[in-house]
């Protein structure tokens, strides 16, 4: 039996007339701090100081892969796909009787599965970060801006959030939004701090429903909602990731907006978003800090990544 | 101007009657030495140890980017592809005016660009990694057994071999068979060597043709001879890397064998082999020792994977 | 919301060894009758007699699609899969403002929506039409042998077998066998005879349920048994289609056989299968007989071909 | 070796302030003659009586194919690409040993090989045929209005012009425009003339260099200018076709425009166009009237069809 895929919210595509003034005020997001040039965003906050604290984190020598993996039974939004075949064998070659694999696949790769967004993903209106304006970037062949070959390493101090701990629970419940308080109770509880150029990573145990309901794993999300990421916001992170499918809570408490959180953090702020990651194992052994080694594949002009990000301990 | 491809070497296809028994002989190369059921091979020899090697070699904070640029215009093997789209921007969603971007992506891609070789990719006629019989695992939705999911984090010591320094030369030529006394004459030079675990990767220069000259790139390529390879299978390395799309020798020397250092390396040694990195930052730093950081793209069943491995000083 | 997909039934993958002698006899089926090098089967029996009996069919001028709509909502078997974008458009061109769009398309296309089946998609154990091993024309780059390009235009008399009407109802039950006796009654009823280079077409309704209950639509089927089957064979018609996805019963009476009815027309007689034909509007307007008018697009190596054809009165 | 790719003739970028006013002016050019909501065009002018009229000018019952062999190495515009692969054989299934192929293809369907441009392929500016805007039905998962599924079939009277035998060529010089001149005179020498709802194609004996000479196909191509368009326009053709990867002479006389004749004939005057057809087979027999038969696959909301129309006398 395939696995169904996730359906738009029907209050995504709910536009409204009614003032979000607080959210999406004209409030000079851009030239980026970082430049109007600049097509990394928070990843210039990962200075080389940044990757010797990351490795000062590495005391044991235990590596966790953070990617799930890819098939076509996996939980997939709305119409993508992902298709892998294996060809007939080629061969035989030389006197050595050489035989060979390889693989077809196809599907929208920078957004199925562990993806990582990039900040040609989202805008607002027609603008992307740094102020791009998409009929500018966004071609055919790739975007010409704010591609995910621009991105570069990402080596620095991670921090689990077990926020399904801290609320003791296995997995949060559907469209649970992560409060602030939650996220403070959480990082308060287990001891941990969030430091400018750190990646954080929220556990919800939302991925429990992975290949087991895709459904239902796919119709909600528990996740940060606007409050607690404006405090990862100030905290000055690179990234946040989770281990469900769009970090934020969906549908969004204010049924009126649609992924709010995604265009407060990648096209406002230049940080990046991490979904359907591994978290499990992280969780288990309670490891809350950690090496984090992520680069994007360098796919032209894409606007994600598929990963298997490693976390280090 | 589009790309144009490689072409299987015609001596590739030239299976002979000459004896090559030294190395087609059935020297009992499995089960493994890491059990009949084992998928991972010579990542078995990555200890926590290994990774704490790795970690000392961090005392810089400088990060490499070992992944090539992946887009249609790279230099292709045989009939295979590479293609990424850029669909009609989706938008606009809720009062928040939010717009996104995907991609679809087509192409053998374990087998495309930068790409890591795993155990499932090269047989020596039916007989792949540990025995395995291809009518076994080799399924049309994804090899049953060998597939790129079981290998895991490689995380390492890393060494470069800068054998075009050791020649005195920004490239090596076409053809041109790195012997074992190239490869003793480099390490000596850059008074490194090569111990168990280590992932080793040659500079050869040859990438400098890379979308210059696909037709050159693809047509023969500088590499390893069997010599060589069985030097490196004897220091008990986990894989073999370089800038070339091959890695070894092509054509062979001996033009009745087809890509043998791959069929000495994968099958018979369970040792993978990585092709076309970007070597050119870490020979322009001199930097002969690293730790090495990848983990293959979890694609179910693949033969090989995309990447964008790390190398930390 | 996604359609659910096909799922092989369980009695297919149920291998016995129950004596299946009548079926399974090797009784000489090749070489065939077209010589031994032949590749289009019962293509040869379209004669430009035929083509001018089609012609004479023509009365009207009214012209029927027998294609269904291709589109990712469309029921689909097992894990393949079909998708369509529309990349960003193309532009500006010259003085003139020139914009143009394409399309990016990728699925198993000779074997999802409305499909004809060619001669290299069956086998018996390693046999296809006319003796040809599978290890000898199965490449990887497509089919060497029995592709669809070999195939070439069918123009002929169509006649449209109205079980549904004969049987009473707007569609048979899941799992209907259509017996010799449905078939004879139908064909009096209606007052059509087969003839020999005949396309013969069995309206079953099943088609009602496309993208109304895929699950349903792909669990099961009803269809032509054997004995139907064989009735067609000795008709000496070029192909026989329907309207669900497997023309066949499935599953068969006999829970030991899968597919039996594909293995006796296609590599026993070269007779080729129409699948997800559109025929509502024929048997609404009880169009028995027909011009019928389809070329395979010539897809190198293919084993079968999306398609439109079209019926004419 | 891989075929080379055309590319986009300089010219085609060349934005140019040169007045074009006699093309590009605001001429009232929709709604459509068949009403603001139609999405057929010159489609409608097919009525029963002219598939009656292409009945009688089936004779002999010889069937001609107008579609080339699609493969990956026929001649690509741009960076279109076509892939085809087989996956492993499936199999076996029950008791009578079943084993199946199928292919996974991929590429920009409706936009290589012979292709058949629909209404919603072109635009002048923001402007598709009928009126319709870019913004408004070109959306990513199709486009919604003009899609390829709306065209049905084209069954009608068909009329070779073999141009190059009026001049008395096997194929005519790159970048020749086919004048008005040369139009009349081809079909005064063939003793033909084009009615309304014809369709019409054009040899040029450019297709002698597929897969022989694959740059030089698709850098220029010889084809019919706007004049002899314009001619067509005024007999209410259904569609124009040819032999080249345009039908239109490439680049324009006009160094300023891009595709003028794309402009003129599909979103102005909804009439069709066929690329990359078979003619040589109808220009050796001297066929020049013939019943011409297809329908465009039905794929939903793209551009175009990928395609096998057929000729018969």
């Amino acid at each position: 039996m395939r696995a169904s895929r996730f359906v738009l919210h029907a209050a995504v595509a709910a536009a409204s007339t009614l003032s979000t003034a607080a959210f999406s005020q004209a409030d000079n997001w851009y030239p980026s701090p970082y430049g109007p040039a600049d097509q990394r965003g928070a990843a210039n906050r990962i200075t080389p100081q940044k990757v010797l604290e990351a490795k000062n984190l590495m005391t044991r020598g235990t590596v966790y892969q953070l990617g799930q993996v890819y098939e076509s039974a996996m939980p997939l939004f709305g119409t993508r796909h992902f298709s892998l075949k294996i060809p007939q064998t080629f061969g035989p070659f030389g006197a050595n009787d050489l035989w060979f694999h390889d693989e077809v696949v196809s599907g929208e790769l920078g957004q199925v599965g562990t993806q990582f967004d990039g900040l040609g993903h989202i805008g607002i209106g027609d603008t992307f970060y740094n102020g791009n304006k998409r009929a500018e970037f966004s071609k055919p062949d790739g975007l010409e801006k704010l591609g995910i070959e621009n991105v570069g390493p990402l080596v620095t101090r991670g921090v689990l959030v077990d926020v399904a701990a801290f609320k003791g629970v296995a997995r949060l419940d559907a469209s649970y939004e992560i409060t602030l308080a939650d996220l403070r109770g959480t990082l308060e509880r287990q001891r941990t701090e969030v430091r400018s150029g750190d990646v954080v990573i929220v556990h919800t145990g939302w991925s429990s429903l992975w290949k087991v309901d895709n459904t239902a794993f796919g119709a909600t999300s528990p996740g940060i909602g606007l409050e607690a990421a404006r405090y990862l916001v100030e905290r000055e992170v690179v990234l946040v990731g989770s281990d469900t499918w769009s970090t934020e809570v969906v549908p969004n408490p204010n049924s009126d907006l649609a992924f709010p959180v995604h265009q407060l953090l990648i096209p406002r702020n230049g940080i990046y978003i991490f979904e359907n990651l591994r978290t499990e194992d992280l969780a288990r052994d309670r490891v809350y800090e950690f090496a984090f080694f992520f680069a994007p594949l360098r796919l032209k002009g894409a606007s994600g990544s598929p990963a298997n990000p490693l976390a280090i301990r």
